[in-house]
């Protein structure tokens, strides 16, 4: 298509440029011939084809061709999947929960597509009543997935938002804002322009430092994937006050809450006075209660939570997420639903409570042996996830190659999870005590 | 705030206009003022609050609460749920999942977001391979169901395409395009500025015309909710034939196929020659397999299928979709997916089977009282849905009232679909058969 077709002809060149900066092409198109073909969603096309997980799987199978002996000692400690299994109070909830759907006079259908009361009252009651949020059973919306919510949320936004995400970060947080038009193309070393990077470092612990400009939506993960940081109560009090003070947004993402074990760290945001003015928290119960495969998540949108139209009128966001919960979503499996409440009971509690015990002391296992082996050591304490330090000058894709050649052993590279990751990587510590006492001998028989 | 602060001040009046017309509010507040407070996405306030089923809910609650002895006897014939049992293969698949859940040697956790190839191959197998119809286990993606993936397919598109539904029309189609921009505000008569909207009509026998312009993506539904229409293969050859001509796309939502039963009908649209390079199918296992708790449905996206970007590059469409679906889902429980697997066996079918034959028997029960009671009765053979015209001149919702205060039963206004579905009302099928013997005689004893 020839571009000189989409010159307006009669503006004057100021009104042109601005024109052509602001108008879609597709508009100006509109405006001149007639449309052709159905328009995609171009910015799909700006997403880096390299993500993270499939090029670690390209790089496996190509070590598992080559070297087929090798190949056999191969551990995983890469993807953050669990490996345990399945509680039995979820697995026994979901056959009575089968059961039921055998029988036409306890049958199910549809259900609330926010989900059960059964399951929004015990969250409240176990996840949030005891520290004293105020959350109500109607302002928590169960999902089949964290990945899911944090991915969909934005929707709810308008363009034009000034969005901020930590460096290192999740990557569904920002593709999922590539895809909605909210950055701009891809820069050399993965950033995205029109995103706000926040570094986490060493030097801020691994917590994102409040910025020195206005922003009007975060993305927060703590404890984080990928650095296993903690906040703490004093750092979630200065983002609330600063979302409060700048009318932004908190998206908070609980996933691996669970993980906290040490007192004196807050659990949820809304553990900080004012957050339920400018907070939406999402959890699981992948890591939680070992449903990565089973798959159930909740979402929490306060009433109280507000955000306004480019005018100025002020509307509170949970009408919104509900109208996309219910007309985009159907409700998580009824078995599932049940499984989750299941978590809840006091034998689901004893057998969630022995899940992360065991993630969490194989986590003790990898620090010990990264700190033995002279690396610098993050995380792992209150999270299932060890961020290590590469030794001096050591590209961490350089790292990744060396570990799976010499070592056998699958991590993850932090240059994946943005640009502040260069320079660490991530051991996940999904895996059994078996597989995790083993990398630990074979982390101690390298040379760093 | 004030408007005249969004006046740009330079430009003449033509490209002030301009300006004002195409450029967002926040872009030009945000030349002109520091941004204020997180900006909702404002396309959901054009959301007409009163949905329909809300709707019903709320007169059948109000009727109900005074009318305590009339409750007792109330009939449900309104939302398009199933009512009979999940098939004992389906609940003996997934038990057996769970339990395979239990043990660290056999448990999963994250599968594949497209779905695991067991339930992408049968599907393959049993629903396209035996009416010739070429896709490939890898243009399958399992979902958690056909409401999210017909709301969710818009993302992949870009703002500006003109966009077909049909009138009377499954609401999802309609409120997903409100929410991502695609729309104008509501009109009085519930339609939204900016759509094309299609009449499907007794005189069209609710099959929608070829438009006599050009639309660029057209959202199709056969066998059809609400009027339980089917389309021939004449017609649907005449679609692909005008997608093909137009470079539009075609999203056929065939979530009631398998209540197809006569011969002579297309049950996918790529039963159509040519149909691969045009459009993508919708199908669940709610209807099919009384999964409407459970949750399972799969989208077909063939390689062959293209769209372009505003300048004119053409780009195949299934790496978008399996970019958005491994981005912001993350795959359907995996004793969901064995349960949907189980349907496909030779007990799975038979009790399929056995469900169809009995929604099929109790819609020719309600289709024979409607026509004895002299009313012009639609669809509810190859359907689980009959569309019935309402005695003349008489409103949707004033028979809604009607069928609830006489008859005690509740059944769906037509108008709750579309302004061309006033005139008529919809009775579902979905029910015990001794509910719908009743509900005959009901009607049968209404003075019409």
């Amino acid at each position: 298509m020839n571009s000189d077709l989409l010159q307006f002809p009669d503006l004057c060149d100021l009104c042109d440029l601005l024109f052509k900066q602001t108008v879609p092409l597709r508009q100006r198109r509109l405006l001149l011939q007639p449309a052709t073909m159905a328009l995609l969603n171009a910015n799909y096309l700006k997403l880096k084809a390299g993500y993270l997980f499939p090029e670690i799987g390209r790089r496996v199978s190509a070590f598992t061709a080559e070297n087929a002996e090798a190949a056999k000692r191969l551990i995983r400690c890469g993807i953050g999947d669990v490996t345990e299994p399945l509680p039995a109070a979820a697995r026994e909830a979901m056959k009575r929960a089968v059961d039921e759907l055998g029988d036409r006079n306890t049958f199910r259908g549809y259900g609330p597509e926010q989900g059960y009361s059964f399951l929004r009252e015990a969250i409240v009651a176990n996840a949030y009543e005891p520290s004293g949020c105020k959350i109500a059973p109607d302002e928590i919306f169960i999902s089949d997935g964290s990945k899911c919510d944090t991915g969909n949320i934005i929707e709810i936004f308008a363009p034009g938002n000034t969005i901020a995400v930590t460096d290192p970060v999740y990557p569904v947080y920002v593709d999922t804002n590539v895809m909605a038009g909210n950055t701009g193309d891809a820069w050399p070393d993965g950033r995205y322009g029109g995103l706000v990077y926040l570094p986490c470092t060493p030097e801020n612990h691994f917590v994102a430092g409040i910025p020195n400009q206005k922003v009007d939506i975060v993305y927060l993960c703590y404890p984080n994937n990928p650095t296993g940081a903690t906040a703490t109560f004093q750092e979630l009090e200065a983002w609330v006050e600063y979302a409060r003070a700048n009318e932004a947004i908190i998206l908070y993402d609980a996933a691996y809450e669970a993980y906290i074990t040490e007192p004196g760290i807050p659990h949820s945001i809304y553990e900080i006075e004012g957050a339920r003015d400018c907070a939406i928290e999402f959890r699981s119960f992948s890591k939680h209660g070992a449903f990565t495969g089973v798959r159930c998540a909740y979402t929490v949108v306060p009433r109280d939570l507000m955000a306004s139209t480019a005018d100025g009128q002020r509307h509170p966001l949970h009408p919104l997420w509900n109208r996309r919960h219910t007309t985009k979503f159907n409700g998580v499996s009824y078995p599932v639903q049940r499984a989750a409440e299941a978590l809840f009971s006091d034998g689901g509690k004893a057998e969630v409570n022995e899940l992360i015990t065991h993630y969490l002391g194989n986590a003790k296992i990898l620090r010990d042996a990264c700190a033995a082996a002279g690396l610098a050591v993050y995380g792992g304490v209150n999270a299932p996830y060890i961020w290590v330090a590469c030794p001096d000058g050591v590209k961490s894709w350089d790292l990744f190659d060396r570990m799976l050649h010499e070592a056998n052993v699958v991590i993850t590279p932090g240059a994946g999870f943005g640009a502040a990751g260069e320079g660490f990587f991530r051991i996940s510590a999904f895996n059994s005590r078996t597989n995790v006492e083993e990398v630990a001998r074979r982390i101690a028989a390298m040379k760093w």
